[in-house]
C-alpha cells in the first residue's frame, strides 16, 4: 500500500506531531502522519487551554515560525487572558481556555487543508532501519511504510500504564490503548529509556456544581489571541471559576494515602514537579490547609468540567469523598475520576539540538517521549523536529533557535545539553534572556527566520514587516515630535506625575513608568498620527514597549552579544573529550556524551565549570 | 462514588444507548449512560448516513414518539435524499448523509441537555445479579453502580475481534479495544450467545479521488427532514458520487481469496446478508461483472470519505491494490483499511417483547447485541427498551408495538420470536401492512402513544393534532367541493387525462393516478384555501395520499383488524407446552422456549403449523 518513499513519516498525531507533519509539509515534504486513531487527531489530554506563564510565549513563537497551534487555540478558544499584565512586559503571557472537541476539530481541518499531508490510522509497532539510518516504520498489520525521515511523537502512549488507587490498566489515555513495541526496538538499539509519570484530575458534571459557592474568572475585557494572522477575536466568553481545598479536605485525601501508588511504591517514575497531584500538594507543603482550584468548562457547551488543581491517582473512592468537600463541589458527579499515567521516555540528551537522534540517522523525537510536560512544549518540538526533518534530508542547514532568540531556544538547548530526570516544563526563569524573549515580538524575532526556511507563508512575513516598519515610524514619531507642555502636564496631573516646565520630546514624558499609551492618545498629534496611519492595537502595545523598556531591551541584548561569542566557538564533531585529560573527570564524561556543538552550550552542561570551559577554549585555541 | 440507585442504567453510548438513556430520563428516571469513552458517544461506526429503504421510516417513528436520532440527523445532515420516490408512498424511504462529527457532537449535546441523564467514562465488566433480577453493574475499577433496571448496548464491543486478511487484533472498533467479562457472565447465567460479524470498507482521502471520473449523486432538489419538530432545512448540500467495481477489479480481489479469512475458515461467524463484504458479492454473484461503489463524504469539511459497497476483510494490500482499479480511484490513498469484526450477541429469542430478558428481571438488550445490524434498528430497540426499562420499575404497563403499528413493532416482534442466526436488518417487505406504516404518518401513528406514556413533548403532539386534523379538512375540503369543469379540463388536457363532462367533486379526479396536489393547486379554489389555512407540505403531502390512496388503505386496515384478533388472544403467563401431546414435537419445543404472549404471535414462530394454532386455539376454549 504504500510503496512510494515518503520524505517524512510522523508517529503520533498530539501537538507534537501535529505540528511536525504540517512544518514538514508546508515546506515541501512529502509528509504521512500515522495515528493509533484519526478521530484523536489535536486530543487535549488534559486541560482544555493553551498558552500561560512561559509557554503563552512559545505558542506566539510557534505562530510566529509558520505553525499552527496558534491559529487552532484562537479559533476554538472560549475564553482569553493576558496574564502578568501588571508586571512588565516580559512577564505578560497570552492564555486560552479551549472548546475541546473545537479544538482537535481545528487541528484536523488545519493539517487536511495542508496538501501534502497524508494520513494513516494504524499503530506503528517498529522502526526500519538500515544500519544507524532510519528507514521507515513498520505497523502492527505489518506494512512497512519506507521514510526518509521519521519523527516519533508517541506521548504518554509507550507502554502506558493507567493507575488510580491500587488498579493498574494498561492505555495510553482512559479508553485508548497503549503502544507496544517501539520502546524494545530503541533499547536494543542502543538507546536509554526511562519511565516518567503525569497525572490528570476528575471531569465531572457542570450540572451539580454550585458555581454561586465559587469566585468567577471571567477573560480580560477586551481578549486578545495569540497568532500574528487575521484569526477571529473572541466576542463572548465563558468565565471560570475558583474554588479551594481545605483542612477537611486534605484530611479525606490522607484517609487514602496507603492506598496511592503514588507513595505505596506502585508508581516509581517521577511525576511533573510544578503540575503536582492534590496528594503530592499536601505531602509536600503539609503546612498548607488549602489550595486552589480552577474550575474550568471544557467547551461552549458542554457540561463537562475540568478540574484543574485536583489531579490525583488516589483510590476513587476517595477523590469523589474529597472532591464533595470542596466548596461548590458538595453534590459532583464525577464523568469520570481522574490517574495518574506512567510512560516510556528517551533522555533527551541523546539527541541533537535539531532533535535528531545521535544514534539513529533521520530519526527525530518530540514531545513527552522527550521528558517535557506540557502541550505548548511538546507542538514546539513538534514543529523544529518537522522543520528539521524536512531539511536535512533536502541537503540544506539545520534550523536552530538560540537561547537569545526564543523560548524554544531555551527549551531544546535545556533537553539537549542537560537532560530531565523529571517532566520538563518552561518557566520564564529558565531564560536568561527574557525581556528579549516577549509575547509581543515573536513576530519581529522569528517570522524572518521561518519565512526564510519557506514556512512562514509571504502573507505572514508582510504583516511583520508592516508591523515592525509602523512600529519603528511611531517610535521614531515620539522621539521627534514636541508636545505642548499646557496639554501634556493635564495628562501628567491626572497621573500623578510631576508637571513639566516646557516642550520637550514626547519620548522623555512617555518614558515615565505611570504615563502609558492611553494617556499619550489624549494628546491630538498622538491621536491624529494614529488615525491618518492607521496604527493598530499591536502597533501601539509594540511602540509602548519600544520607548518604555528600550534600557532594559538594549542592556539585555549587549548580554547576549557577549555571550553569543562563546555560542560561536564551535567545538569539532569528532573532537574526543576522554583525551583531554585536564578536564575533570565528570566534566570529561558529561562532554563525551552529549558532546555540545559550540563552548556556549558546552559551559551549560550540569557538572563543566567554569575552569573546564577554560581548558577547553585553550585547547581550541582562543 | 455511585451510593445512590439509579433507576436505570445504559450500558455503551452508540445509537442504542443514546436513545435508551434519553428515553428512560425524559420520562422520569434516573438514569446513567456509562461508556468506555465520552468522547465516542453517537459515533456512527460504519457509513455517515441515516435512514434509507425501511430505516427512514423507522427513524421517523423514533420521532414520533420522542427519540432524538431524527433531530440528531437533521441536525448533521449535509444532504438528504427520500428514495423511492417514483413509488408509492409506502416505499418513500428518507434518507441523510451526514458529519460523522456534528453527528456524535449533537448526540452529546443532546444527552447533555437531557436533565436526568448522567455520565459516566468506564468499560463495564459484569452485572450486579440479586436472584434472577438486576441489581446493577460493575466497572473494570471494581466500582458497583447499583440500579434498578440495566440497558445493555455493546455493540460490536463484546470480545470484538478485528480481521484484516490473515491479521487478528481485539477491539470493538478500529484503534478502541474490546470489551470482556460480560458474555462470560451472562452465560453463566443461563443465556444462550452466539458470534456474528459485520465489516466495513476501507476509509479514503478525497484529495486523492478523481471525481470527474464518477458519476454525481445530488441531494433532493427541495430536500425534506426526519423529525416532525422544528429541525433545520438543509440549504446547501454536498454530492456523493457514483463509480463500479469491473471484471478486472474482481480479478485482483481474487487473487486474495486464500488470504481472507471469510474464506480460509478463520471468520466462523456469519455476517450481514444485505450488506455483503465485496468479496461475498463476487463469490455469491459470480455472474456479475459489475458493482456499485457509492462514495460518501464524511462531512462538510473533511476530506475523508466511505467507500459504500467496498467492504472488505481482505489483506490491506489486496484491497489497496483491487480499489486503485476502481474508476476514480486509481490514485486512492487510504486513511484505513476496511477490516470485519467479530463479535458475541444473544439470540433475541432470549428476550420479551418489551426487550426485557427473560432469564434476568429488569435486564434489557437492545442493538447489535441482539443480532441485528444498522444504526435505526439498534436506535429504536434502545428506545423501546429505555422506555419499558422505565415503565417496569414505576409499576406501569409495558409499552409495545404491534406489527400494523410500526416497523419497530415489526422489528421487535421478528427478533424475539423468529430469533435471527445473521444479522438483522429491516426491509418493507418484512412488514406486512408496509402500506399503513409510511414515513409521513409515523407521528400520527405514534405520536398520541409517545405522549400517552409521558416521552413524547406536548409541543410534538400539538404539532401532531395540527396536522392531523388540517389534512383531515383538507381532504373533506376536497370530497365537498365541486370544481368548474372548465378549469378542470385545461388541467386533465396538460397530464393527458379523459376530460371531465361536468362539475363534479374534486375528490373525484383527485383520485386519478396522473393528477397531483401540484396539478390541484392550479385550481383557484384548492390554491385559496392553501393560502387561507397556511397549509403546509406535510399537511398537503398527508392529504394527498389519504385522497389517492384511501383504498388500499383502508383495504390493508381491515386485513390488520381480523389478525388483531389472534393478537388479542393472550396465552397464559405460565402456559406449559410439553403437556399439550398433540402439539406436534417441533411446535412443541418452540412454543416452551419462545413463549409467545397471544396467538398470534405463536402463528408467527417458524415450524408452528396452523394445525398446532388450532390445537392451542382449542385449548384455550377458543
Amino acid at each position: 500500500m504504500f510503496e512510494k518513499e515518503y520524505d517524512v513519516v510522523v508517529v503520533g498525531g498530539g501537538h507534537a506531531g501535529a505540528e511536525a507533519v504540517a512544518a514538514a509539509a508546508n515546506m515541501g515534504s512529502k509528509a504521512l502522519l500515522v495515528t493509533m486513531n484519526l478521530q484523536t487527531i489535536g486530543q487535549m489530554s488534559c486541560n482544555p487551554a493553551m498558552g500561560g506563564i512561559a509557554k503563552g510565549q512559545i505558542v506566539r513563537e510557534i505562530d510566529a515560525l509558520g505553525g499552527y497551534s496558534g491559529i487552532v487555540s484562537d479559533k476554538s478558544a472560549i475564553q482569553f487572558k493576558m496574564l502578568n499584565k501588571s508586571k512588565g512586559p516580559a512577564m505578560w503571557s497570552p492564555r486560552s481556555q479551549n472548546d475541546r472537541m473545537r479544538f482537535a476539530e481545528e487541528w484536523r481541518m488545519m493539517l487536511e487543508g495542508t496538501p501534502n499531508v497524508d494520513f494513516y490510522q494504524e499503530m506503528v509497532v517498529g522502526l526500519l532501519v538500515k544500519g544507524n539510518r532510519i528507514a521507515g516504520v513498520r505497523t502492527s498489520l505489518g506494512l512497512d511504510i519506507k521514510a526518509k525521515s521519521v519523527v516519533l511523537t508517541n506521548g504518554t502512549f509507550l507502554n502506558g500504564l493507567i493507575h488510580i488507587g491500587e488498579k493498574q490498566f494498561g492505555g495510553g489515555r482512559a479508553g485508548e490503548k497503549a503502544a507496544t513495541g517501539i520502546t524494545e526496538q530503541l533499547v536494543d538499539l542502543g538507546f536509554d529509556s526511562g519511565r516518567m509519570k503525569t497525572g490528570t484530575p476528575p471531569r465531572v458534571d457542570g450540572r451539580s456544581l454550585d458555581y454561586e459557592r465559587m469566585i468567577p474568572q471571567p477573560g480580560d475585557q477586551f481578549p486578545e489571541k495569540f497568532s500574528y494572522l487575521d484569526t477571529p477575536v473572541l466576542k463572548t466568553q465563558r468565565d471560570c471559576f475558583m474554588t479551594h481545598t481545605s483542612k477537611e479536605v486534605h484530611e479525606i485525601l490522607k484517609e487514602g494515602f496507603d492506598r496511592s501508588p503514588m507513595f505505596n511504591g506502585r508508581i516509581k517514575s517521577i511525576g511533573p514537579r510544578y503540575c503536582p497531584s492534590i496528594e503530592d500538594k499536601i505531602n509536600r507543603f503539609a503546612e498548607k490547609d488549602s489550595h486552589q482550584i480552577f474550575v474550568e468548562p471544557e467547551g461552549w457547551n458542554t457540561v463537562e468540567v475540568y478540574v484543574n488543581g485536583f489531579s490525583t491517582s488516589l483510590p476513587e473512592d476517595v477523590q469523589y469523598k474529597a472532591l464533595r468537600t470542596v466548596r461548590g463541589f458538595e453534590k459532583v458527579k464525577f464523568f469520570r475520576p481522574g490517574y495518574a499515567i506512567e510512560y516510556d521516555y528517551f533522555p533527551p540528551t541523546q539527541l541533537k539540538h535539531t532533535l535528531e537522534t545521535k544514534i539513529i540517522e533521520n530519526l527525530y523525537f518530540a514531545g513527552q517521549i522527550n521528558g517535557t510536560t506540557g502541550y505548548e512544549e511538546a507542538a514546539s518540538q513538534g514543529l523544529m523536529a518537522g522543520i528539521n526533518a524536512h531539511l536535512k534530508i533536502h541537503d540544506k542547514e539545520p534550523f536552530t533557535l538560540q537561547r537569545d532568540e526564543a523560548y524554544i531556544g531555551v527549551l531544546i538547548d535545556d533537553l539537549i545539553t542537560k537532560g530531565t530526570e523529571e517532566p520538563y516544563r518552561m518557566f520564564t526563569s529558565r531564560a536568561e534572556y527574557r525581556t528579549l524573549l516577549r509575547q509581543d515580538n515573536a513576530d519581529l524575532r522569528l517570522t524572518p527566520k521561518g519565512y526564510e526556511i519557506g514556512l512562514a507563508s509571504e502573507e505572514r512575513m508582510r504583516k511583520m514587516e508592516e508591523k515592525e516598519r509602523k512600529s519603528k515610524e511611531f517610535v521614531e514619531f515620539f522621539r521627534n515630535t514636541s508636545f505642548d507642555p499646557t496639554d501634556m502636564n493635564q495628562i501628567l496631573e491626572e497621573v500623578e506625575s510631576a508637571p513639566v516646565k516646557q516642550a520637550d520630546k514626547m519620548f522623555k514624558v512617555f518614558s515615565r513608568p505611570k504615563v502609558s499609551m492611553e494617556h499619550m492618545l489624549q494628546l491630538k498629534e498622538v491621536s491624529d498620527y494614529v488615525k491618518e496611519r492607521n496604527i493598530d492595537r499591536e502597533v501601539m502595545e509594540q511602540a509602548e514597549i519600544q520607548v518604555k523598556y528600550s534600557g532594559y531591551i538594549e542592556k539585555e541584548k549587549s548580554n547576549a552579544d557577549k555571550l553569543q561569542r562563546l555560542e560561536n566557538i564551535r567545538i569539532p564533531d569528532n573532537f574526543d573529550y576522554t583525551k583531554l585529560k585536564s578536564l575533570s573527570f565528570e566534566a570529561r564524561e558529561k562532554l563525551q556524551t552529549i558532546r555540545p556543538v559550540t563552548i556556549s552550550q558546552a559551559s551549560r552542561i550540569s557538572g563543566v565549570s567554569p575552569s573546564d570551559i577554560s581548558v577547553l577554549l585553550v585547547f581550541l585555541g582562543r
